[in-house]
């Protein structure tokens, strides 16, 4: 038996991160087992670490041929990576306590792009006074930006963009059941919210989300 | 030529009222002129009025022929219909002005059903102090169950049931554009709602929300 | 290895009992095993118990850790319970075999909330006979009002709110196959049933329907 | 301006009714007006009528050119045609006063093919009693086939089956509004009906369940 | 730990084979063990032998408890059963390999209720010779009414009813892949079949097709 | 009032024809009408004719400004062009009547590339032997490849390119109705086609289907 | 004939500009004639100006009771508004001509919150060195964050945030025809990119990636 | 226990090669495993190797009877199979390191119907330049044909026909998540691409693809 095509399978975009303010990062899912490793390696091969996302169920694999600096969930930063402090300049606000992968992706794609982050969890409109308290901590802080992560209906992304003029970025997390569950629904809700200028990106794209901040961070300054 | 089938197309059901505690009403859309003409004509047979609801293009056509008690965007009470003074059971509050013509259909569903009602418009959730305040206002009635009527992304329906012991209906609005507008996105959020104990009927169903109601208020008696 | 994060992630949400009248209970399914447990814990530190749903596949790590007061399907009271016999208010009517699961959330949730039901499974119109008895049994029973089970086409939905004047809420269950399965076809149907005044909730929330009876009957009080 | 191409567009199958058991028939809509005109002569050139659907919008424009014999909503025979009596071997029985045209389309097109037929209309299970009066009624004839139209949740297409040995061919009707309605509520109960052996066409294709129960008389004799 | 409830789950239709001339079979689908089990118990309890389908991943379960007569994929006859010689009346035509699961159901179910069959597997359209070899096979049979299975375009849902005056039934089969896959493809083939006169039921229902022509078999005598 | 803006709208890419084989067509749909006669004029401020598509219902709009060289259906030549005989490289085979428009387009993107075709229409498989001769004649041209057109459940797309050695493209026409209409059922048997090697472009894109055999037989060369 | 309810339709949010960053508009789409020239009537009562869209068909109606100080495509801006010169902030690039009332609502509605824009129209990737060229022009100005608007399949979404290191929203275009038509496909596009960090909002939604640039630029100060 | 029916199930098509320019291969998904054992058998009973894919998890299966000549990622040749030297004809380009099953499927599908190509993976949008240098490459060979992979967003089936007359084929890729994802997002894109004369497959058809370049090559010569 003989396998053919060994033809180059990986090119890494070493110099993304120079040309569009985001590093390339490698997503686990939909790799193949020795396709997952070979891009890895292309990776760490000219540069000191890489975020991986969606590892959740390859971490044995991982940890097997290379050191992980950091995890959160199933998202993993490996080779070496210094974790400084970092002033919070990006506010992740969750609704429930099922939206934790999610919002570890948002905080560590951050962290990789040397961003601080200041986060608040299970904070949704099922009790408001909890969602207005969130808003009232979140005012203290020097946060410029805000990533709404929430699943099921979504609410929380026209209950909080009509409290702020911070600019506001929804994640929808696939969290619900039953029709319009998976992230459907919330995603439908960040899609028609009512409170002008949020902006979404796809079910649970969390990496997504901190990419766009990092670029606006850049932008800024 | 010659047109073929002269069978009884319409059997009006006079006794639903007392069977079920809601009247049969007429819904006009989807039924030919003649058979809606036919309907109303079976209904105004036996009983001195009758409910016809998704009337906008066929006012004309109606008040050609029957006499128009009240009406209120395409709701119509045809016949004769004293309207007395109601003490208000049941609260409607609706998100925008672009819900007018389905919480219009609710409340005149209630009146003919002898059901007062307390209505509260536009005030959704972009701004969550008038909902706050629409609430507060609400908690002053005497009302025993909540309608609530929102397009979009139907926020409405996960905050407000989060505030109050009062039972909620949802009734999601045909309003929104682009993916998910037509009501989707909102009966996805009324599906979906993180505030448990909603229940909901079909997009744009103002009639089915208020008949429920009426089954409701009888049953408390 | 170091993992990231430690925030809150969970704020348990012990007043919505005394806000709503629907306590809050835990949704196992899409929770991780450590957030689950963690949610748990948060709700029983200030609670003597707690429901949980959805749980079917965790039952041995939630009883390694909890004690089970009830379990019935999926559906688990933990901590301390007290089962005292309450009159029957809510009927709770199931089309086939199949519903058991939704029908066990229901009737539990109902009984967490204080409430007894009275419960006929397998009586769907497939044979109408077993239907007209069922709603006659019912008819002598004191019921106030009626949770529907029904998968598949949920032609229950329409046959038994046209012959009462009970109100009826929907649930439509994840049976059939095919196109329309999982339960879309019976939710479809419960959106448009010719019978006026049916409301209905999500496929499979069991939980939801008998959270809106429990503010119902508060609401009677 | 010249107008390109004059190809063959047209090649009526005069042999598909000795070959099937159905005759050619034309759907008018979709034709373009020349299209539509070219097809009804090519018919005619060969056969002395035929059966013309859907064509509710073209009636001046078919009767400005050939003779109709009959017609009922949108269904027409054109050329010539004798009406003779036919004992009734098809029921037809309709959930509600909107699917008259549907109704119509199935009953001309069993005439046009020799078959006389049972007409019920507006007996849907929001009134159980008056299904089971239908029932009832049809029992006393000599029909060996049943055809149902029913819109909205189409609840007719598990009732009745369940109720009788006869052979039930369900057509949804185009008829409900808001999510599932436009006939796929209807169409969904079909393919999901609890009763064994419903079978079904598309939404509104009452041409098509006709032309089975001409197969299916023709395959009994 | 107590398990709440121990109502009626299971109300086994046994007239159903009279009143309805199909017998109530079980689908092993959607129930857990333990009802699955208890509605075996239930049918057997009063007649011979019982159809069970659907339960490819159960027959350990099953045969631990109850004698299997006949076994063939998913579908099973429980009890005794004697297998005469039937002349077969109804053609089951397959158009590839992949179908075997379903036409197995239909071929079962048939001879459950008495019926024999005519099975012509792997003769779909990709090779049109193959197909009309069929048909010419089937002509010199006795067969009555034909049972189509199809998966992919289901192509031979139209080529296949536009060649016979025997009436045709349409099994979409789960087969396929990427979008429209899993038998959607092939529904929407049947049910906009270009030849007048195909009835289909839902995806993989093999079950329901061999139900109708049992009802159709017994109307014809 | 004053109206802002006054951009560059349009930059029409002369080039396009050289660069990839296909010249840039103008989509007439979608344009407002300032916007279309713009278009159309600065496509022929540098080239001698434009192909213009969908302008069924512009035509009035159109030929006021401009000369119409060729026209059929809504597809339209502008300007100067020579109609040479050109020998039928390309076959055309058309299911139905009702695929007259996008049949026209295909033959007119075609004569517009400098190449001929040879059409056949209305050979849909409701009757197979209309098939199987236009393939007869078909083997008789020099044809070297083939566009199949069909709305309804496009079974054309799977006994063609299994009678034949010739490429085929699929072009599903938007012809059918109830579920899966408008083309998408076609689409899906084009999709799922159980005959290897066929390619498909979007519903009623004739346009495109043309265009890759102009690309095509640029390559042959 | 009495018209009932004369309830507050209109609460216009005076402060939502204040308090968010971002005026309240109105959406003519789906008020009737007498709500939208009530809320117009509102919103003008308080402050000099209001912003109103998607009102193509209703200028006539507008313009009869309110004077129009801008107009462009279906966007308009009402009462007294002075146009200074504004550097541009906001890059607008457009795949195609037919992008031209989005691509006019974006810069009307920046134009209104005091905000300049650099627009260029017709540089999709047909022909990537249009789109290069774009990106070169864009390089030279002084804009910070880009709004990219595109139909069909939305690569342009792809494309350029590949290219640099400003920050990217998607506005998929309701432009394309057939499956995924009507802007379906440009936004599973912008949910898809393969470039990191681009966001996006609905289709059509113009407004809403004018009000995030609001907000945006109102934070970096 | 008697298993029932042993009917022919394969009927492999030896002819199908000679007839249509494509061999008959086997899809082993589907097939129960003694069916996808009896295929192979048929087909090799006749011709001495045949094609075998979809058989990721059926290799051991396999291999246990038949002999592998060639195997890549679930593609299989069986039987003895000479490799020798091809000219490339064909290019295969990927847009990520996700495409690679996609890929092997293609390239061993031409392979085994003689025809070599050239392949270039991993060369996606996200960064333009790795896009042009690859066409550059391309445009260096002698293929005559391209064949696109690419998932999520599927830009590179418009960039790529935009620069070249060579005629392209998209194979949507399953790879993506959330909305759109599985490969739905990029067929739209083939199906929406603006460029002209691109045709598409269904996602993850890489065997029709290549056998599509199989026909076209052969009707070349």
């Amino acid at each position: 038996m003989i396998t053919s095509s060994s033809v180059t399978r990986v090119r890494f975009d070493h110099h993304r991160s120079k040309r569009t303010g985001v590093a390339e990062a490698i997503l686990a899912e939909g790799k193949s087992d020795p396709d997952l490793l070979l891009t890895i390696e292309a990776a760490l091969s000219k540069q000191p670490n890489v975020l991986v996302t969606r590892a959740q169920d390859r971490i044995d694999l991982i940890s097997s041929k290379f050191s992980i600096a950091l995890k959160s969930s199933g998202t993993l930063i490996l080779g070496e990576f210094d974790q400084r402090d970092l002033q919070p300049l990006v506010g992740i606000i969750g609704a429930g306590t099922s939206d934790t992968a999610v919002m570890d992706e948002i905080e560590l794609t951050l962290l990789y792009h040397g961003i601080g982050s200041y986060r608040l969890q299970d904070v949704g409109v099922a009790n408001i006074q909890r969602t207005l308290q969130a808003m009232e901590e979140i005012s203290k802080t020097q946060v410029v930006i805000l990533v709404l992560v929430a699943g099921q209906e979504g609410a929380l992304f026209s209950v909080i963009p009509g409290m702020t003029s911070l600019p506001c970025i929804a994640v929808p997390s696939p969290v619900g059941y039953g029709e319009g569950g998976k992230g459907l629904a919330a995603l439908y809700s960040a899609l028609q919210s009512c409170s002008p200028g949020l902006v979404t990106v796809n079910i649970g794209n969390g990496f997504g989300a901190a990419a766009f901040c990092a670029k606006y961070l850049k932008s800024m300054k």
